[in-house]
């Protein structure tokens, strides 16, 4: 086995990891409304991971983690840091195991995300975004309590859960005898495109996954360009609270390096219509992060006609006023 | 055979209509949100129809009679009359199946319903609601064009259609070992509650099944209570233009009057925060007629406490003016 193997999820790690979230996490259906397909000239499926539990593809990554936990670690704890809907994922599987869950989350972390994270029963330690480090705050916690640390993208197992999304596109599209010319999937760390690119490259190599991001936080799309990791620029803005992370993880982008064929950018604009189509015509709530890869398709920056094409719709946990101001700009 | 039996949908029929619809129809999910349930202290299960072809159940009702016509009720075409569901689901499964469809709709109906049953490619022909019997313009245009009408709700293969859902929502309760205390179905004419109630007491006997109204359209309410069909007063006022139906339809009616345990009748106030409730835990965007159910529930109308309840979220049409007020009010 080469060595880099040790080190990544490989299509089995993906395949128990279904299995463990089977009964667990929700089958979520992918959607697709005819009228805008005729629009389109190309036929989009959405694969609705708002409806997952938690309310975002976050607890398939977590549960399958957390569920592989020994006597002594569930016993001490799990430690993470989020900005929110992985936060919520690690809650609602530490809950679901009977395990302490210690979330360090940003001050300016939607309201539902923290009151979602706290209704799950875990503990919370809110931090300043732009003056502290996250990483340093929760590695601290889990060394004074020997807590595990199950980080938000950057982990074996929390990438396998993820690619049980991709999984199922490849099951469900085949089902319907759709072949998939491409899969596009939002890309914050690059967990859930990591994990979904592993579960498609095996089971329908044909199909090219893309990621895509936020305009303002291209790092994964640059780093692609750039043959390594490269950074977010300091003062980046976007609504796509999910997407911020500062830049690739070292296991996703060693992945989604071999595996993706590009990456695409959206604006905010882009992603408040996009959230305006999800709503109108799939009757779906996505959240800002979770609608950009719709809104790559919309936007015509992946020319969808005469294509097959599936996109995640990663989230849906958004507050009233953002979602409401996005249906009024979109 | 009794002779109510031959003008009744029997369970037969339902389960013919499954087969119909396999993979025409989306197997909506059956959701759930563990932090809601642990606020109402039941068990709370919403049925996606919000996810069904066109946005609402009635694909189903719709398919199902159509997919029956002989070819030369095929080619001289559909006629029905609808405020805006019913047609979208007649023109969706008539455009399916090749069919042409002329459909009668309300010219106040919500403009996305009018506009996407245009976008299936259906003829309409509008009429005002207060002035015009939408009945005798669909039977005369009917006429002159030897077209079959399928009406609404009033029609065997229509109810048998929409009584997939209940067997659907038997088999996913059952796949999860939850043992169902009631269903609550939004009900307009009836067809839904008829073709879900026929389903349940067939799949699941034990289960209470209850209609859901608004409270100024509570026909079939107070026509159980009466024993006999009444009508909705003239003015009758609510936003749930699904739901205005002036009276419980005959067939309708007989099913439901044996078959059902009760009716709730619900606000307007509490259907926007039924809305605003489906959208925070469940991320789904359900219509103000889709939603009565729900806010049966949540109003605590159907005691929840220590129960398993099915709520049917019948659909998802709903302008965005609309589902923007009912958030900032619900």
């Amino acid at each position: 086995m080469p060595s880099s193997a040790a080190s990544e999820p490989q299509i089995d790690d993906i395949r128990a990891a279904a299995r463990r979230l089977e009964g667990r996490a929700v089958l979520t259906p992918l959607l697709e409304s005819p009228p805008l397909n005729a629009r389109l000239g190309g036929r989009l499926l959405v694969k609705a991971e708002t409806l997952q539990r938690t309310g975002s593809f976050k607890f398939r990554g977590a549960y399958n983690t957390l569920a592989q936990f020994s006597v002594e670690q569930r016993r001490k704890g799990v430690v993470t840091w989020s900005s929110g809907n992985h936060a919520q994922g690690v809650a609602a599987a530490a809950q679901a195991l009977g395990i302490p869950a210690l979330i360090v989350m940003p001050a300016d972390a939607p309201a539902m995300k923290v009151a979602n994270t706290r209704g799950y029963g875990a503990e919370i330690v809110l931090y300043d975004r732009i003056k502290e480090s996250r990483e340093e705050i929760g590695t601290r916690i889990a060394t004074e309590r020997g807590a595990t640390i199950v980080a938000p993208y950057d982990e074996i197992q929390v990438i396998a859960g993820q690619g049980t999304c991709g999984l199922e596109i490849a099951a469900q599209a085949k089902a319907r005898d759709i072949r998939l010319d491409a899969v596009l999937v939002c890309c914050g760390g690059g967990g859930l495109t990591a994990g979904c690119a592993t579960a498609l490259a095996a089971e329908t190599p044909q199909t090219k996954i893309y990621a895509v991001e936020p305009a303002e936080f291209n790092d994964t799309g640059r780093s692609l360009v750039a043959g390594h990791r490269v950074a977010n620029p300091p003062g980046a803005r976007s609504f796509c609270d999910a997407l911020l992370a500062p830049t690739p993880g070292e296991i996703t982008f060693a992945i989604n390096k071999k595996l993706l064929a590009g990456a695409f950018a959206v604006s905010d604009r882009e992603v408040a219509r996009a959230m305006a189509v999800a709503f109108a015509d799939f009757k779906l709530v996505v959240e800002p992060g979770g609608a950009v890869a719709l809104a790559a398709v919309l936007s015509g920056k992946y020319p969808i006609k005469g294509h097959n094409v599936a996109v995640v719709a990663s989230g849906g946990n958004v507050d009233r006023e953002t979602y409401i101001a996005a249906l009024q700009q979109g």
